[in-house]
């Protein structure tokens, strides 16, 4: 994340310091922040607000000495719109066998295939939040079969929802693609582990699970995905995250020939999008009106 | 195509003959064909409708022999919805740059290009007939911009409709994703070629434009598909369908980097799904009802 770009459009209605050095710095109202150095935002006595540039904070919320002041994460139509279509660009990839097409062309092979209708085929969106509901619909516009699992139901017409630590052997049961949209949290770390891709289901249309991680990288357990894939229990996977960013040249993800990388890049911030609506909600808080998209700090998210 | 699906189902109903032999069959009413063999149609005196198994009726109407009764073609859900699915994966993949991720994974490499989002990029469906149509509306689903070019103007909401030779240019201008979705007419012949794909829009956001083609083969121009992708003209290609099909083992379009093969497989017809509201039809007919889908042999498709 380069700071330029945000501080440009910040600082063409606000006073704006990059990086607030020496001990103490009183001036500061507003921090927008994506992994600041630890201790810094304490640093801040009179910090009204904490903006995340980010959609997930857990970047944030791992400073110990992270100030008490409400914390504003990222709900914008610019990202959502972004992450909709690396879902559905991953979902339609798997469905749609490019793998196989890519191997037979290779080998200069003209063979079709059975083609399962997207009907038949279930997606499960682990993570049914702001992202994960925009998945939703637009997978069930392409034809999906559609379940999303999260905390609290999220009742959505022509989708089946499930919620809470039972619902979710129920639901990876019934799941052919898993897209993972959760945060990073204590509850969350490690949850895309053995046990979990051997709960996905393995009769399904096209011939074993796939999984799609855009969440954050810790939520898997990159070893645990490789054991899935080698012993069949999976059958391909796209991750956009992972346990260390970037990636080392040493894992052996990268050749795996059913492992799909990119680099962090689902959806990213896009400061034209996202500094008009962090000055807005400056201004509507200086007006006495309520901050929206805030943190949860107990949850974590 | 193998008969031995589409006998099973109609002949629930009807009574059924594989390929009639002989100078003459006066016992059948109905012909539901793919590919027929020349000349067997013309055997056929009280033939009273032809059923065509695909959406394109070009093989059908490539017999001159053939007997002058009413043609329905499918128009179908099953038959759309896979469409739909194969249009915007491979929209998806050109827009948002598989091949180069795929390229990087190899390298090993961590890198971020910039993504335009899809309201920036514009998708020009050339056929905007029940594929296309339909196409747009899912392409539309996922924040693309839209244009729509066929014979007579289709308005649709958000999209704009372009009709006729005279707005082909204008079209062109104005498209960084061309999907071909046209049937294969005298009018329509080798229509992608390389004038065609010299007036797309070459300075769009993906830095250069790129062609689908899941119409038919004989509508493109393969050497001067080559050529457009050599120099430049042309970013990217994903052909479904092809010249000569299946695609010779000696083509040059199998190996290269930029262009993404499948073998006639974009929307396959499925029996189980066709064939009941065929048999609909002719019940229909036989009650004095309307054909419906009936093919315009003048315009010949
Ligand atoms: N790869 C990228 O480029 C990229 C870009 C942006 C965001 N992201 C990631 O995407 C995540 C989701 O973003 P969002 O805006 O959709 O967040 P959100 O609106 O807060 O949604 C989070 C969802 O996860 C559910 N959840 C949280 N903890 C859970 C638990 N322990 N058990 C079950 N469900 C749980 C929540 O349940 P409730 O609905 O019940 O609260 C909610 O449905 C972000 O946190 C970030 O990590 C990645
Ligand atoms: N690859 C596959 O697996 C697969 C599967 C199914 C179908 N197909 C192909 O897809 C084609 C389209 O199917 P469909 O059901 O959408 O057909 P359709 O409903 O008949 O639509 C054809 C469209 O093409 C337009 N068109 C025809 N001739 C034209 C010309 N000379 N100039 C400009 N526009 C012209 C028509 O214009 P008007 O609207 O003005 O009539 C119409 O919009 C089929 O013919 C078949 O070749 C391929």
């Amino acid at each position: 994340m380069h700071p330029q770009p945000w501080y440009a459009l910040l600082s063409k209605e606000r006073e704006v310091v990059l990086e607030p050095e020496g001990p103490e710095d009183p001036t500061i109202d507003y921090a927008v922040v994506w992994k600041q150095p630890r201790g810094l935002l304490k640093r801040l006595p009179n910090l009204k607000v904490i903006f995340s540039i980010g959609a997930g904070v857990d970047h944030i919320l791992a400073d110990p000495t992270l100030p008490d002041v409400p914390i504003v994460r990222v709900v914008a139509d610019n990202l959502t719109q972004h992450m909709v279509e690396y879902v559905c660009w991953r979902v339609l990839d798997h469905h749609r066998q490019g793998r196989l097409y890519r191997a037979q062309q290779q080998r200069r092979l003209w063979h079709e295939p059975a083609q399962p209708p997207a009907e038949a085929v279930s997606v499960g969106i682990m993570g049914f939040g702001a992202l994960g509901r925009a998945a939703a619909r637009a997978l069930r516009g392409l034809g999906f079969s559609v379940n999303g699992w999260s905390r609290r139901p999220h009742p959505m017409e022509g989708v089946r929802s499930f919620a809470g630590q039972e619902a979710l052997t129920p639901f990876l049961n019934a799941t052919d693609i898993l897209v993972v949209l959760l945060p990073l949290t204590a509850a969350t770390q490690g949850i895309i582990d053995y046990s979990l891709l051997g709960r996905l289901r393995r009769d399904g249309p096209l011939g074993g699970p796939c999984l799609i991680n855009a969440g954050r990288g810790r939520l898997q357990r990159e070893a645990d995905i490789l054991r899935a894939l080698e012993e069949g229990i999976l059958k391909e996977a796209s991750l956009d995250v992972f346990e260390q960013e970037p990636l080392a040249r040493t894992s052996p993800l990268w050749e795996h020939p059913r492992v799909f990388i990119t680099p962090h890049a689902a959806a990213t911030s896009d400061p034209v999008h996202l500094v008009p609506p962090m000055l807005a909600q400056m201004a509507a808080f200086e007006r006495g009106e309520k901050l929206e998209n805030l943190v949860d700090r107990a949850a974590g998210y």
